[in-house]
């Protein structure tokens, strides 16, 4: 089972839903949410939502990681674009 | 002393040299970067960028919180704003 959820274009409360169900009826202890760029900001709203919102006193950010990847653009250039995993878990 | 950056609309690169100077002039152990709302993505291109690009191997990230706050808009309604925020500090 793959617990990661990459953050994108799709309305916000697919990835809130998303993140929830994943505790409540699918039973993970834990999961990741995955972003690169500008939807980095986006991940930290899912993960607070989720958290404080939906899953107060049962579910937790355990570890936030940033990170940068390489990689060339359609013009041949080399780009960096940042990238975060917030990790989710049980406070049991 | 504070050593906290807060991010906002300035051009990125007076960030990443307000970080950079931080560590290169004035001798600072640690900086906080800030951020609020769609200015946490920023927020993590600052800390990587600094981090990587300027200051490798001499500063890293040593602590990500995440966290919410709310207040009450123009009309009025109570709005839920992210924040962040990224603790940089020499290693060794």
């Amino acid at each position: 089972m793959d617990n990661s959820i990459f953050v994108g274009t799709k309305p916000f409360m697919n990835y809130v839903t998303a993140v929830v169900m994943q505790f409540t009826t699918k039973n993970a202890n834990e999961i990741v949410i995955k972003a690169r760029g500008k939807f980095i900001s986006r991940a930290v709203d899912i993960a607070e939502v989720a958290t404080k919102r939906f899953l107060n006193g049962q579910v937790a950010v355990k570890a936030i990681l940033i990170d940068s990847e390489e990689f060339q653009n359609k013009e041949g250039k080399q780009v960096r674009v940042s990238t975060i995993e917030i990790t989710l878990g049980r406070t049991d």
